[in-house]
């Protein structure tokens, strides 16, 4: 059954990446139905291999965060939303890296939150990937301690063209998605992507082995990647800013500054989406959400920064989603993974 | 066995609470390694009783989040540490009550994000808790919805007298703790606060039968509480902003606006811990943490927002915590709930 | 003399306004040293004439805040630094409009200030100009108060093509320039814009007859404008953001939120210039700016927040402006004002 | 004539400082209509006197920003306003100190805004004031440069006891005033404070010679000042935030963090003010605050920020400001001043 599925396969070559969401020729049309097996270069376009490959030296901006894409979904118009789900995503080598940048992360000034002080030290940290015990080893460099982490791979960006006419940089998350950096980007999560230009010329990369919430220093444990993924254009149905769906909840995205504005956004579309679809009115949804909602944080190192809400299902009165594709897209994946 | 460890129980009367931290003569005075069991009384003083019961016409300003205590710690002094472990926390009643509060929570302008907005309606919602089955019931207005969601009881505040000399109200969360709004403040849990008067001045209120992370609207399903505490005093370890010890992790509490920096606060001070008492420097602590930190919000409706960093023990180096008294308050607590 | 001028005449028709910076083909190409007559039109492209003209009712987003432009700069390349000199600013109408905006403005909720209240009502304000006596007359709608405010032409909007590969909307201020939205930008001013791509493409709109600093309502006095401007290429002199100079003042404009971070790139910026241009050391400039500077707001509406620095020049060491243009474009704007 | 005034004199000897608002009994009892002569010492209790004396080393943490005061005004209860009025701020000495300190300041990681950074380094600089001249000699740590500001004496810290039970330092400026530290609290301007508790317990402080607008490096040309103020009592009369009326404008200041909060309080607060003395429909206001307003920033580096409204008189309808006093004030202080 599974060799009936439409699968299609992306290899990119070093010159085909783009490095913004917008303003770049699709790599290829697609259809709502189609499965894609992606490979993704990591953030660093793969030039940080060792402890001594720093990115102001090896990397050359704005050339940072490579997507592979965009794919033209056929049919796809402004005001629709675009489901991808991922069937897989799993690590394409046995290392991974992590760094400092300078004047790049949380706990650092950087260009916005500017200061007069130095930036802090430039360091590289490679992780060792054990892809059948799934786990992470990271090794310190100031001391001989070692821990091992879990595998949880995930990708840090995935978004469309965005509306307004702009082009935006691939470090950016905003309405359209982009670069949100929220570890629920997992396998066997779909992502829900509202259309603002024709074929919508959606992209994704920035995998990660694993990353905390956050994303403290700016940079996780970043890999190339080998993912699955299967689509489907849910005509006629808007989504003001990305959500995710999982088996166990419904999520939304809000990325701005300050963060509480990122926070306010992803609250308000989560009571908003609650009240239209499972039969609340807004001030019970709000009261609802309040007392049930998971609030992880995302991303606070990017140009905007990104919270998550997510509310379990469970804790839902019984409704219907007005996407209602997640569960074709579990048996879809299903059906691929068994193929 | 239990019957020889010192407990006090406290029952305060109407006159006994106070609100604020700092500016209150002790309720009574304790010794570290004594045992508490306590009332407390809810948020709105248990004003809220029923549906009609509006906050802007029941409550009276400032008169709100009653606090027990507060307690004066024999030999307690700035510089030391004390460490409050929550044996258990049961709701004192079989309801409890949310409401909203004109221009007061996250998804509302507020008398700080002012604008000429008209309020939101006011409104009270009752929820019922079956406190065997240990759910809460949420019945919408609106609507004939009924949705049970779990028990997760926990404390919205709990704190010291502040430092410089200043008394706050107990709805403010800061450096000496306060109104945090965290559901990680749950049984089996250890706080950890710095103390910066003679005495430490503790105190403790503003029960939950659960939260969800954020306090979105700004009130959580608030109830009187019975709550048993056991403390422990540190001496000569100072502790900047309170921290929290569960058997599986170690976590801080950030508060501030914006809310980037609650963040910052948080994922600052977990590094610095990480660094000091699992033997990394501070940039491999850096590291780590990005890459295994937890990043749940606590509240983004208070007068400061709190923002929580959580590091699981087990993807820690092999350490010892400077304050090295959760496995014992722990058996002190096991001890207590067999005795 | 002045005859010898090179001046260029651009009225544009309804299809060459651009509503991007970048990603639009040049109007024209210039030359260092040319004068530029231009004819800008309001940022509602012209559609709001009357009372009953409400913004969302005759505007199209996004075609909002046309741009004249953008000009290809001849020999400008990343790295340089574009001045344009505003030789003068003139209302082209005897009247100008303004409105409030649904969730738009500093004293509402906004999609991303996100809250679940409704909106302020819509209006809109038809002031009328003298433009012999320069006043403004404000008339009140629901009474029959009349003011009259002094008139203060200004471009709320000049900037670059910026960097990184993206196209910004025409409402976005940041390091490109772009909708700074501040009163300082009238004429007699040089703005100092750096260079991003090839031929700079500036451009330019948004003419204010007046403005309050920030931009409560999120709309100035919005008209069009008969504008005159004279540029010059500074070649190899990188500006990080903009700057603007008065014969009284340098200024610095930085935009981001939260609106701390917009001032601390001013402030950083303005350190940076007085140390390196005026011969102290960073720390001696932190501490004269710091007692010297004068920090009025310039928009808190948009989608970045705009604060400007300015130092007067009496109270800086006698230095060289690593520019040294603003004279020469000052003698340039005398003599075609008095050719 | 006036020596009919009745002007009471203070010169605290050192133990007679307090260094909160609220929380300290009165210095002495006062009345409406009374004038006062009040030596204030400087921000840093007048030790630091010379280039060595960094602050980490002679101050005593939380004993900064000592305050004249706190007065009981007779009569004065919760819901009425206390007008101050600003009859001379004089330096009383002929020098004053600025410094950077570490992790305080607008341009340097805090411990709010806290980055693993080293702090900037601590230094000292000693301003030469020529009170003849009017004029403040800043003298170049690194280089020979010198540069001679003029001198525009104000107070950064001027406020009443807080409500809600609460005692703040004297460092933080909120609702009750406080260290809002805006240049425009200079002589011949009133400032009119809300009363939170009976007799207002107002005080005052931090004199600067002359301070930049944002307090960028977080302290100010720092002085003792000779100060003389005439008070006056409005009953019955509630004010919401500081306000300030010169004689060309009124004035409201905003303290909140982020800084758009601040930004937002005092517009609002204008808007409301200019809405119910003047005339004018909420909206109305909006409209005609929006093109008039100035927005100064006063500090970016303490607790709270602090912004500004300003709204030239001569922009508003004829109106009467419900408090009516600032020409009577005014007079007296003409009077005093004769005398």
């Amino acid at each position: 059954m599974a060799n009936s599925l439409p699968v299609l396969t992306f290899n990119p070559s070093a010159d085909d990446y783009v490095w913004t969401f917008g303003g770049a020729p699709p790599l290829a049309r697609v259809k709502s139905g189609d499965t894609l097996e992606l490979f993704t270069e990591d953030c660093f376009a793969g030039r940080v291999r060792s402890e001594k490959d720093l990115v102001t030296e090896v990397c050359e901006f704005p050339f940072l965060n490579p997507q592979t894409g965009p794919f033209y979904v056929e049919g796809a118009e402004p005001g629709d939303t675009l489901a991808v789900h991922f069937v897989s995503i799993e690590p394409a080598r046995d290392w991974a890296a992590s760094t400092t940048v300078p004047l790049f992360g949380a706990l650092t000034s950087t260009h916005t939150t500017a200061t007069l002080q130095p930036p802090l030290p430039e360091r590289v940290w490679i992780w060792q990937l054990d892809r059948e015990r799934r786990t992470c080893l990271f090794r310190a460099h100031d001391s001989d301690t070692e821990v091992e982490l879990p595998m949880d791979p995930m990708h840090g960006t995935v978004g469309v063209a965005p509306a307004n006419l702009e082009v935006r940089s691939a470090l950016v998350p905003d309405a359209h998605g982009g670069n949100m950096d929220t570890p629920e980007m997992r396998a066997g999560v779909t992502c829900y992507l509202g259309v603002n230009v024709a074929g919508a010329l959606f992209s994704l990369g920035d995998g990660h082995a694993r990353q905390g919430e956050g994303e403290t220093c700016g940079v996780a444990v970043e890999t190339a990647m080998n993912t699955v993924i299967t689509i489907e254009l849910v005509k006629g149905v808007p989504t003001p800013w990305p959500r995710l769906e999982s088996d166990t909840h419904i999520m939304t995205a809000g990325s701005a500054r300050p963060l509480e504005d990122a926070f306010r956004i992803a609250q308000v579309d989560l009571v908003q989406w609650v009240a239209r679809d499972y039969g609340l009115s807004e001030l019970d949804a709000y009261q609802l959400v309040t007392q049930g909602v998971e609030s992880p944080l995302a991303n606070v190192c990017d140009t905007n920064y990104t919270s998550v809400a997510k509310m379990r299902k469970a804790f839902l009165p019984s409704g219907t989603s007005a996407y209602g594709v997640h569960e074709t897209l579990r048996e879809r994946a299903a059906a691929y993974l068994a193929g």
